[in-house]
């Protein structure tokens, strides 16, 4: 196994490839980064031709296919991957300089995994543990060197799925690259707020901008790579904005066209699927009010595994201002009433599910009762 | 204090009130909801006159000023206070219906409160607890009644904030309604996508349409109650997306648009202030791998515990097909050593921090070291 590019990407799939008990050699245009990746155990640094049957490209996107190429045309008998996050332009580019049956050497595939940092340095063992790895493949691709892409993926603990390029790049534009301009544009729009209204904001607004930290250099190449279809999808976008826009004018204000905006985001909305990839999974949501003090969270959980109950997901409010901190926890619906009664029989204090009488409870009862 | 409407936040200030010690009567036009508030505790069915100081309206916007007026009329000496999510439109219509000096006794107030259900069953006795209160005053108000209104936001725990009306609706329109129209655009662009594609949805894209899932009757009284304010941001922003479609454009494109656009998104995104309404705090981020099974979670925040370091936020990642769970654990940036060699010295597997030999293990070892 060779990888080209020790960036996050790279180095992280030669940690995983080599824990794995693969022998991988690495390479990039930076020394300083292929010697990084290689003392923290990704591999070891290589003379530009190594013996290999499998190359992976881990370069950046608007470079990936140039490197691809090279890396055909040096090791003739190898076949090639890459893992950029855009996967029509690449191959169309890749296409175009390749000649004779080089092309058929050449598999695009893209992890679906990444983090707001980047670098070697951020590297993780367990970057594609149970991540989708999008293969693309059509009927003219060997089966061998399918199977030796596949392997790659499954070998680092990612779930393969087979697309068509233009497939992927349009689903991308609506799964994640759309989404990175949305978040972008509205945390655009907070930067000259006075701070006395900045103040107001709550956990809606911090969920909706928080990928809006996201790198403006690799974003640009990313969406310059698959411009066409993100600008198909902003401009679908763009127009919904504008209908919003109108009915909201004075004169010619429509309600339903407002009401229908929102209803349709609610369509959109349960089309996501769960945890896991399963279907979308209804939870029952217990929140505990647990003080801000060290100790509350071991001690809360420490009582829900008591309890018998597995913690699907959990969700911190963080709401400007909030000092008495409460948790929701989620459960499988016919855990819940176990839960609330477990809990509350051990002393969390649970808002939705007062006790007969904490309601009607006397001041000093309260303050008994509310420590949690 | 009487309470006119018996939703979510007129029952959930009725409890809190009521625990405080305070007689609360309430009033709805819907007579089952005055009776399911009163058998939870909020307060006692009143007559429509009740002999009180305070009067707090609770009813949806639109209709919001005319029950402030019919309160004001009703009881001569009272002062009424609302808690509508828009302030300015209130203010104009219960400012056009009152005569001679009724307008003094109106004081416009917003609890920046609320949850993505609705309706007294949904009412939390915490609901305002650490919350900013927004309340609506000038010098033409009256300080005594001034003080009523902030004594029941204080009472009930909440942070009270002195703006001017038109400056509390113009700074929601940025940090709740735009973000709530940006998000629900962004999930209708998702409804007619095939399920292939849906399956390569993130944890970015989770976040930006989490609040998608709100309710459209609601809403679109919100965004019709504060329409040139929304309208006037999603300009701005639309002006902003119509810069980005075109720099997507084949011909014309340009990167320096796109990335700017991404940056601009960076600097808004660090306006938004951190944990509590403090200054945006930077917080060192430990990731530990945790394992899907029951009482993972119970055992991790027991280590931290045990280990003297208080957390600050938790974040866990979804992304589809995630099988083995990690937790991001955010501390203050002092405590992270002691985090990272407590929780490995405990045996648990820290992807970030490998271990000196962990990064060169064989497959044995790994096996060993990756219970966490």
């Amino acid at each position: 196994m060779h990888i080209v590019g020790t960036g996050l990407l790279g180095t992280s799939l030669g940690l995983a490839l080599t824990r794995g008990g693969c022998v991988v050699t690495l390479e990039d245009t930076s020394p300083t980064a292929v010697r990084l990746a290689a003392d923290m155990g990704a591999g070891t640094a290589a003379d530009p031709h190594p013996d290999t049957g499998l190359v992976v490209v881990a370069a950046p996107p608007d470079v990936a296919a140039d490197v691809i190429v090279a890396q055909l045309r040096a090791l003739p008998d190898a076949t090639v991957t890459d893992v950029a996050s855009v996967k029509g332009v690449v191959l169309d580019r890749v296409r175009a300089l390749t000649v004779g049956t080089e092309l058929d050497r050449y598999i695009g595939s893209h992890p679906m995994a990444g983090r707001e940092r980047s670098g070697a340095v951020s590297a993780r063992v367990d970057l594609f543990e149970a991540r989708p790895w999008v293969v693309c493949s059509d009927e003219a691709t060997p089966a061998g060197r399918l199977d030796q892409v596949v392997a790659v993926a499954e070998a680092v603990g990612a779930s393969v799925l087979h697309l068509e390029p233009e497939f992927h790049d349009s689903s991308v534009a609506r799964v994640s690259h759309v989404p990175q301009v949305v978040s972008s544009l509205m945390a655009a729009q907070l930067t000259d707020m006075p701070v006395e209204g900045i103040a107001l904001a709550g956990q809606g607004l911090r969920d909706v901008i928080r990928i809006a930290a996201s790198d403006p250099g690799l974003w640009t190449q990313i969406l310059a790579g698959n411009a066409a279809e993100v600008r198909a999808v902003l401009t679908a976008l763009r127009d919904d904005l504008d209908r919003v826009v109108d009915a909201l004018a004075l004169e010619t204000g429509s309600y339903a066209v407002l009401a229908s905006a929102i209803a349709a985001g609610n369509e959109g909305h349960r089309r996501i699927p769960g945890k896991h990839g399963q279907a979308p999974m209804v939870y029952a949501i217990v929140t505990v009010v647990v003080g801000d003090e060290p100790g509350g969270l071991a001690r809360l959980f420490t009582d829900v595994h008591a309890l018998g109950v597995n913690v699907e997901d959990v969700r911190i409010d963080h709401a400007t201002g909030h000092r008495l901190g409460s948790l929701d926890i989620m459960v499988l619906p016919d855990r819940e009433q176990d839960l609330v009664v477990g809990l509350q029989q051990r002393g969390w204090r649970l808002p939705e599910h007062p006790e007969p009488d904490e309601a009607q409870a006397t001041s000093t009862t309260v303050e008994d009762g509310s420590a949690g």
